[in-house]
């Protein structure tokens, strides 16, 4: 094996994506690419199908003459003359009869009297004080559908009324347009099911064959999962022979960018025409769009998907989705699109779209927008998001407070229901978002550490600041560093628990670690958090109080931002400690050395106390299960939580 | 029987919508109305369910620190010092390992060098020109997911992303949400299969049931149909009693107002509290919430809904679809609203909120609704509809012009691409419906007469209005009446096909009627056309040109709005005679007695016929196998089919 193993990324191109997305359905116009094929179901199970044909109805609707309301039919003829001063009497049964909505009109009536116009006058006889025109209050024959009528026209998404529509002209089965069949075939040596008990390290879960299909099935497809086959182009050549004879289209993932494994676009070109290798998108750039040659009349687009899951998902919505609403002859569904107001500085290359997940919520009189990590690896950051701003290749990026057009994955709904906290990182926050979506509150956490969770609320950029800041001068927590970042805004902070800080180790402690002074000594590799989180000025603190240097600490500058993450690392032996809390040491089966007792606590505008999802916050804090539920996780005492106390503001002159 | 069977409809309120909701969801809160009930499944079956707690991670994501790109991985400490002037030489397998993108991190190498910014320098061995921090290119553990950790939250309903986390997380069963099952009882004696060959007179087609098994679907639940029952309230009784121990809710259709067969009201009080009955709505007044009394721990919502199809279809949005998010813990979708301008004028009474079925489409700069037919049994209004504006109970109707918030029905998209045609019906518009649909336009026509429709086009109320209108003194057809009513506007006559107008007659002309005057002389029943249809116009041109006059024809005041509903009265006996063309005197299998022959022609803007929906209109229009098509309906002449001619305009003099 050798470095000119390597020589293929030259192969990609960078070509925008609208001159792609053309360029791709020009070429599916020019092959024919569309989905003849139709089949008869039946009516109940015809919901959300589209209709090959026009329905045209087998029975008129009425197919009788109906009368409309409650009352007496009669001939109108009988009725003439009749006024307030001389009332017509009708005998039932002999010149009136009562008829129900939807009876037959009886023999020789032409006309419906309400109940309401009927004077009973015993003996079987009513008086009316109104003559009535034929034909009033009779559905005549036909007169909502007529035999032979196009009930609901060709390519109608059908949906209950139309449904109903169709029962109602006699009819019950429809003619509509065959689901399409996408052929999801994924290959990699090192891929394995997601249900196995314990990977190999390299193993790689197969999640995306999971997303694909998913998603064709949402775009109104019927996914065809072929085995996963190992990176050789023979085999994949093999599979893909068979899914064109099978199949209305094909998905291949990933090997389609330019590695040495990367044969996706190789054997395209073995079966049909590469139309575009390479989209200047990101995520999503390897890309390969390719039309099979004519087999059995017809010629069947390959995708090539890339690898990475947000890339994949990326590349479904834009490439995947109108190739299957193509097939289904199904409308998209309509964009569900508003502003939003960045939070954040983004940087952004030229030439290339970005799209940036982000966490929407409305805070105060706007929508703003958290940008979430933007690896293409990252998965979580398209599962956490709730919508998609794009930022235009003919920009370097935007700054924070630039209003941009964002796409909601999920509707509005759950943005108008998300409840916004940025800044500090805690595990017990998982519990709190249960609690809150009982009570239809989306919780969404961002974990950028306390300070940026404090900028963060004063620039109105979050509900909920989650906060852990020691003063060292004066020993307290959140209180300086409130009045230092809001100097004059009310700001309340809501109580959640106290919590121990301290070293997580590996089990058993092999380093022996009981101290930082320990860690310091013994040169043992520590994981650190991001400059401003709480935990890293804890760190600080520690050791300036203990006469210790940051240089002493080896990994000083190895960053990570959550417990979690810390603990991971530590439980996988690539460190050997951090500083963290109990719960995240405990999660991963860490030990645990604890160095300090700290308030975590949720700052949140005092004026923002009446909004009703911050009272839903308060009233879930202080639920005794979910006060249980957190100190069952260990390190935790949540007898305080949703305790409330507003931060005295700080004099005006002294500012 | 007697009158005094009559007296219920007192029973029947009129509280306004917003109160009928708030006192409805007010008992459900206060009911523990909620579907607590959870299920396990497979990740492949979760698409769209709503997770029932937040589903926490088994694996780490990675679950081993990976090489984010393609290319060497090092120890970062043996580049320190490379340079562009001073590279550093590297040797493969021994300080750099070749890696591709998502391979395990060598063991003692903390760094990925992209390849890209590799020098290969023959035998083994590549150079760099800098230095590589640690961790560089490496996604370390628990990246993107650390075991432990929350993936998605409680209540989300999972989308692909969503099942593409999860199955990063190494979990491949989810807990969610199980979807609530709603009983769908139907009673009433008239009811019958909508499948039955020849419904007897009286026979209602049991299309409700279809509504409201298909609406609750789209809604989130599951359907349970019970056998439809007869107007019985003590069988109403006992399938209601078997629903509460099988399902999470009931819906009872129809019985649901006041008059004699109409017990659901009653039964609903036996079975629990009634808490609303009669809605100030329209269609949808009859309505009857309850709540069962406890039974097995829970309170089951009972919903009576009316019989007639749009009534039930108006209530089940209403009130059945939130019951059902509540019931499946799903947000609402989001409302799809948009500005309309009516094109008529419209009626509507004081005190009730009326729900007006309009055809939405953009026409010039703005989107126009004509408003559909508006009585409760004509279901088609609903499944012909795009869109629907309510009318305020505060107002009693609104202008023409008026503007008003409309909701639509399938999405914007259909809108978008809706092509109006408002003026005279021709049978073979089906025909063409069907063939723009293949080219992704919706033609919706509403059948209003030749002079509404030019009235329409010159209001910008129409892309399109079919037309036949002949002028007696020239003989000629349209022209006149394009300048009469568009005088100084330049318009387009598209030639759609010459057609024969005649006498629709009952299969072997049993009064053996010739000409008007037979009709005249026998006192045959007839049927008209509205004022100003083109078909009434030509009636009264041949009684004119055979000196008779309209008191000659017995029922000239009867009216129909199409050709088809003309013929099905004949058909069905119910009148002798009407004018109107042979397919539709072919389509109900009556006779036809030739006696004219006329253009049918769609009047355009001249403007317009550059838009692409025009376009398309022609184009389908010159297309031989639709020609052909309508060719073979009988009665028509299509060869002429998309011929163009602009008319002339008059000399602004002249008007």
């Amino acid at each position: 094996m050798s470095a000119a193993d390597f020589g293929h990324a030259a192969f990609l191109s960078d070509i925008p994506l609208e001159e792609a997305q053309a360029r791709w359905h020009a070429a599916l116009d020019a092959g024919g690419v569309h989905n003849a094929d139709v089949e008869r179901i039946a009516l109940d199970d015809a919901l959300e199908r589209v209709t090959a044909e026009p329905v045209f109805a087998r029975l008129s609707s009425p197919h009788y003459h109906a009368c409309a309301m409650d009352g007496i039919a009669v001939a109108a003829a009988a009725t003439r003359g009749a006024t307030e001063t001389a009332p017509v009497v009708l005998r039932l049964d002999r010149d009136a009869f009562v008829v129900d909505t939807g009876d037959p009109l009886p023999p020789l009536t032409d006309a419906v009297i309400m109940v309401e116009d009927l004077e009973p006058r015993g003996e079987g006889r009513v008086a009316i004080r109104a003559p009535v025109a034929p034909w009033t209050h009779v559905r005549p024959i036909g007169e909502d559908i007529v035999a032979t009528e196009a009930i609901v026209p060709k390519r109608r998404r059908l949906g209950p009324a139309d449904l109903a529509a169709i029962a109602s002209g006699g009819v019950v089965d429809v003619q509509v347009v065959r689901l399409p069949r996408v052929a999801i075939v994924t290959t990699g040596d090192e891929l394995v099911d997601p249900a196995v008990i314990r990977p190999e390290r390299g193993a790689i879960l197969d999640s995306n064959s999971v997303l694909l299909a998913a998603a064709v099935r949402r775009y109104g497809g019927i996914p065809v999962r072929y085995p996963r086959i190992p990176d050789d182009p023979a085999r994949l050549d093999a599979v893909i022979g068979e899914a064109i004879a099978a199949c209305d289209a094909i998905i291949v993932n990933a090997g389609s960018s330019a590695g040495r494994s990367d044969f996706t676009a190789r054997v395209f070109e073995r079966r049909g025409d590469v139309l575009v290798h390479g989209v200047a998108i990101r995520p999503g750039h390897p890309l390969v769009l390719a039309l099979a040659h004519e087999s059995a009349g017809r010629r069947v687009p390959l995708l090539g998907i890339p690898g990475y899951p947000v890339s994949a998902a990326i590349c479904a919505e834009l490439f995947v989705a109108p190739l299957i609403e193509r097939l289904a002859q199904r409308d998209p569904p309509d964009p569900a699109t508003f502003e939003v107001t960045l939070t954040r500085k983004v940087f952004s290359p030229l030439g290339e779209d970005e799209f940036i997940r982000v966490v929407a919520a409305r805070v105060g009189g706007r929508i703003v927008a958290v940008p979430l990590r933007r690896g293409a690896g990252v998965i979580t950051s398209l599962s956490r998001a709730n919508a998609i701003v794009t930022i235009s290749r003919f920009t370097e990026g935007v700054h924070p407070g630039t209003t941009l057009p964002a796409r909601a994955l999920r509707g509005v709904g759950p943005i108008e229901r998300t409840l916004l906290a940025v800044g500090s990182h805690d595990v017990a926050i998982d519990l709190l978002a249960g609690a809150l979506a009982d009570r239809g509150i989306e919780l969404v956490s961002a974990n950028v550490g306390s300070v940026a969770g404090l900028v963060a609320l004063r620039s109105g950029s979050t509900h909920v600041a989650g906060t852990h800041i020691l003063d060292a001068a004066s020993g307290t927590y959140n209180d300086v560093a409130v009045r230092r970042y809001l100097p004059q805004t009310a700001v309340a902070l809501i109580a959640f628990a106290q919590r121990a800080q301290g070293l997580i180790v590996a089990p058993g402690n092999p380093l022996g670690l009981r101290s930082l002074a320990d860690v310091a000594a013994r040169r043992a590799r520590y994981v650190n958090r991001q400059r401003d989180a709480g935990t890293r000025m804890l760190l600080d603190a520690l050791l300036a109080r203990d006469g210790l240097s940051p240089d002493a600490i080896e990994g000083y500058e190895r960053l990570e931002f959550t417990h979690l993450a810390v603990a991971a690392l530590v439980a996988d032996g690539s460190a050997d400690c951090g500083l963290g809390i109990f719960a995240a040491a405990r999660a991963l089966g860490c030990d645990f050395i604890p160095l300090a007792t700290e308030p975590y606590e949720l700052a949140v505008l005092a004026a923002s106390l009446d909004d009703p999802r911050i009272a839903a916050l308060i009233a879930a804090m202080r639920d005794p299960a979910l006060r249980a539920a957190i100190d069952a996780l260990g390190g935790y005492d949540a007898a305080c939580a949703g305790d409330v106390r507003v931060v005295e503001l700080q004099p005006a002159a002294a500012v």
